[in-house]
């Protein structure tokens, strides 16, 4: 019988609180760059601020990558129930791949005007976002292959997961694809809108019969 | 009947540690901008440190922000009890808010004194604080709105919370008008005086009749 | 009765969390400062390495400080059983204070051999660590003045601490005092010893007789 | 009888969570230093993007060490069940030793051409990464000396993994005297791959006959 393990909760809490503190870190380094502009009492500060504009939208583009991250890995967090010492690699190799995501962005923005350099600055950056994808949905099948997500948890749950991030990290790799072969616009679009569609909650997990956890708010994630 | 979920403390838990991360981490990220002045031996070292002034109040600032808005999010913390996805996303919008308030302050401090730009650096410093104010607004708003506090509170306290809260973001808004339409100086008094109101500890949480939680720490922070 | 609360292990978690993620970025931060040293082929790394010495020394000295800091907040934090928000507000003084230690700690460092600028830098580095011992005190009296520690702890232990943490600032204030007045050397190292005290384990904690913690662990850290 | 103390998973949490925090920064603080590159329109983006591959490599030699690192302490973490003062100084100074050893990782591998050089860059490379080695295995000494470690494990395995440790020291400190007395290449690689021998999950705890927690989860992280 499936019965739940008093300390399971706690078996994924460390590898979470580590998570969780990479992605507040990764996501808040990007403000490190915004520094005043400094300008003397005759100079024009609001050009000098007006100036800084794609530090504002690379920071804009990696809170929302970043954060969209932590938004789903709270949620897996949640139907993950043990770890072990692959999982917990994968994971470090996970989080240093989003970490680096900001550091191609400010390049990609101030080329979207559109110069000799955009093609290769959509290539790189949509490739830095790719990556992450490709190493969740590996961390994600290795786990769903070593039985760590919650035993209690629908296989067909389970499986339509996996195509969804299978799915998700295609469509990365072809965003790259576009960006180096048909134009960069049209690579970093794709990027963006299946990044974007992160923004829809993530499905409502589904138990096998009768093994419904008692509690309903452990479900209020998925809601 | 309002019964507790066991498992309810945990579900915010996670949240709450990121928040607090992200928030840990803004606090002391303007100490990274905070470098030793190197002088020669012949040098004056006292009037090197002198002149790094504008930083010293620019610090000074960025802890009185942001950890207000924690000591705040503490205690809000504690009265909700439930969080799911659009509200997780509502979460990381304010924490990226919150920590770019460090970004403008000391741009804002060096022309404290009165200077052609001292309206423009006003106007920035003043909107870049207003920003989360109406995060936290809609945040909370929403909050009520999806039944995510402790459903044991009673309405009336529930309302008297969006009201402080809609009043403060209105005194952030004008602060950021009268700094662009009257005189900087007022709009970030008014600003500041507002900011300042948050140092009075957070009205006491009041429950339906009957439900006071039974455990009268729980409601210390309200004192 | 003095009977135990079973939710107030929680009561200061988050702001035991709060506390230490600022400490370890704190503790992490003046690595930020340190990188490795570029010489072309040609050049003499070694030497440049060996320039860097008052960078590692600076660093030495910061994570001895906020280390010791942490230790002890982590002493403190299993006696303190409750917060309330001026005892938050105090808490983000107190981290503030802490943060900034590493910030003249170079400087000095520099100075050290012994020049015109000595005895400025001596002063402002020890002013700088006597501030978190005078803002821990303040926030130290304030628990115990609103009953925040263990109600079960025997009254005289709590003074003993109390008088403990007072001499400790008085010793700190004094450095100041010699490092302006007598001789910048003195003054730093009474400062320093006065922080090495902090190398001994602190006191175990006394319980009034008959409300010894069942579990003996409780008492570990002041072993 | 050896009996669990309920309240020993708190014993360790908050050092557990401090270790976490630092090296959550440590393992994002290189991001910091890789900057997006800034060439005009007219320059060749992709070799301004190439000629920071000292960076990435020195990047991605950091989040292995410190990512093996955390694995092996989150391990460690599950097998220590108490701390004590000393325990807290020792882990400070060990969370110090490793936050450092991104620092000459970028001179290394500039230097990893071969140059007059490299045997520097690889002596000072080595040796920070020998230390926090070293430091690891004083703590654990000290750990298993005081009877920290969960008392129901087997001796003898607390023993093996003892040597595990000892031996891992010994070779580092044999990586360094091979880069400093034979050839930086034989020294590093020898450092390389003990480094990698922890890719390899941990022996699994044995503990003594009858005394196996009855939750075979706890066990997990060692399979």
């Amino acid at each position: 019988m499936a019965e739940r393990h008093p300390s399971t909760a706690r078996k994924t809490d460390r590898l979470e609180a580590f998570s969780d503190a990479v992605l507040a870190i990764a996501i808040t380094v990007p403000v490190v760059r915004l520094t005043s502009p400094q300008v003397p009492a005759s100079g024009d500060l609001g050009q000098a601020y007006a100036a800084l504009w794609p530090d504002y939208i690379a920071y804009g583009f990696s809170v929302a990558v970043i954060g969209l991250y932590w938004a789903h890995s709270h949620f897996s967090g949640k139907i993950i129930e043990k770890t072990d010492h692959v999982f917990n690699l994968l994971t470090i190799l996970f989080l240093a791949a989003v970490s680096i995501t900001p550091f191609p962005a400010r390049a990609f923005v101030e080329h979207m005007a559109g110069d000799a350099n955009s093609r290769t600055a959509g290539v790189i950056y949509t490739s830095l976002l790719a990556i992450p994808s490709l190493v969740w949905l590996i961390r994600w099948s290795y786990a769903v292959g070593r039985g760590l997500p919650d035993p209690r948890l629908d296989p067909t749950y389970l499986r339509q997961v996996t195509i969804k991030y299978a799915v998700t990290a295609a469509v990365f790799v072809a965003g790259v694809a576009l960006s180096a072969l048909v134009d960069w616009r049209v690579g970093f679009g794709v990027t963006a809108l299946v990044t974007l569609t992160y923004l829809i909650p993530p499905m409502r997990p589904r138990y096998k019969p009768g093994q419904d956890p008692a509690d309903e708010l452990e479900e209020a994630d998925g809601d």
